[in-house]
């Protein structure tokens, strides 16, 4: 719209590039988008040291885990990276591509906890029925506007918990991750961070050169190497359309994701920045202002 | 209880020693507690990281943050040490060491909120009213008790979020660190972990020459350079009491930590571990079992 208005109004010579950012993961045409492979190894990470935690304390518990993704289920489903020779992964994953069926999900649980002690349900903050309602509208005791009549949808992982509780009797847990996973820059992913830079750079360059109403996108050469380059599309062809996960990459009992999912993710969430520390803590730019 | 046991039945051969382990830092006689360093470092660094994401995005915002500690202050008061020339710090501390007044706290926020437009406060899951009633008791909405009957603190910053809410009117944040905070091994404090396996070698080697009904302790020989040793003494000096943070360590209108409380935490939070990752996730030991 920028750049449309800029010709109607003879000002031709102020170019418009769209860089792509966003955690959740859900532009279409880019491969993938800056910011979610750090988010993706953060979530990764803590669900690994969450199934570390139970299992250290030898509890029979379910552990809900709220994960951020209003309308795609990318996040959530990294969750899945935790697995590996040292780490059973999570039981159970949930995404908003998926209709949420209540009676099937307490299934799924109650199955898990004859099989282990420790059950670890990953559940996207947007996972919704069939109906339209979302998870946190099905518990009693939750809230389901906020003062200005929105949907509120923090809660999802209390409410299911408190469901398990009332259904199964057992002890439950309700973690959400919250703003940390957006934030968390002390556990960055290498990939991801030399790619925001790179697309950023891409679209300076390309105003310069007389480029506008485009974006920089990311396209993946290879998997494993990974390797990726940056190209440029029209903006229009992104703009307002979101890019859910696949059918195909999420099992078909439609709790969990699949191989081809983990294996798309894997190479965004490597290497880690060099880190800086002082007295303790790693350090931040210089902050400014209020 | 169990060396008393062994004396008395002729077991005197079998030998017990205690080994300090809590990240509450709650007990007494020993200088800090194991585990409190790594989580004390987690604490701040995340805090630091909510108070940057506060900022980038530029909003109007209350953000309340429940940290772990039913009686005791030290990991909510640990938020502090975020503060340094790239971060401001938590604008309100409480504890559960002072009375939790909610009056008095509706005014510092509202103060606050005057001279910034993000307000990060940090509170601690046991903060509790002069007459007794846990925070999470002062929100209409709020469960208190559990399916057993016992208080259910979990909601401590939820609770207080909405009243922040109800009362002036503006955006609130709830995040609840939870079990993060206690598992977070990624972000762990070498000098925490140098002490950890110093004070588990040293009750082995007691063991080893005769002793018996005792624990291994840290005493700190010096602040700056930081310097400790492993003592030992009796474990019913230790046993069934708690040390909470000292007043003056608490400014005096009960909303912060004081300097000294942070040059207290400030050594044992430093140093890093080396991480090895694998595909770009933390590795751990194997995992064995269910």
């Amino acid at each position: 719209q920028l750049s449309l208005f800029a010709k109607k109004t003879g000002c031709e010579d102020i170019k418009f590039m769209g860089v792509p950012k966003t955690i959740d993961n859900d532009l279409v045409i880019t491969d993938h988008t800056p910011g979610f492979g750090s988010a993706a190894k953060y979530i990764a990470c803590a669900v690994k040291e969450l199934i570390r935690d139970n299992k250290v304390n030898d509890m029979d518990i379910v552990t809900v885990v709220e994960i951020m993704g209003r309308d795609a289920g990318w996040l959530t489903g990294a969750s899945a990276l935790s697995r590996g020779d040292d780490c059973p992964g999570p039981d159970l994953i949930y995404l908003p591509e998926i209709a949420f069926d209540l009676e099937k999900v307490m299934e799924d649980i109650e199955r898990c906890q004859k099989e282990r002690r420790s059950v670890v349900v990953c559940i996207s903050e947007g996972a919704i029925t069939a109906d339209g309602k979302y998870v946190c509208e099905l518990s009693a005791g939750a809230r389901s506007t906020d003062a200005f009549g929105h949907k509120q949808l923090t809660g999802t992982a209390r409410a299911l918990a408190d469901i398990v509780h009332e259904r199964l009797g057992c002890k439950v847990r309700a973690i959400e991750f919250s703003s940390l996973q957006r934030c968390a820059a002390h556990i960055a992913s290498k990939t991801d961070n030399d790619e925001a830079f790179a697309v950023g750079e891409a679209a300076v360059n390309a105003a310069f050169v007389g480029h506008t109403g485009e974006m920089s996108i990311i396209k993946r050469v290879s998997d494993n190497p990974y390797e990726s380059e940056i190209g440029i599309c029209d903006v229009s062809l992104v703009a307002n359309k979101a890019k859910g996960v696949p059918r195909e990459w999420i099992n078909e009992d439609g709790n969990y994701v699949t191989e081809e999912f983990i294996n798309y993710v894997r190479p965004l969430i490597v290497g880690e920045m060099e880190q800086f520390y002082k007295d303790g803590m790693p350090e931040h730019i210089p902050y400014v202002g209020r």
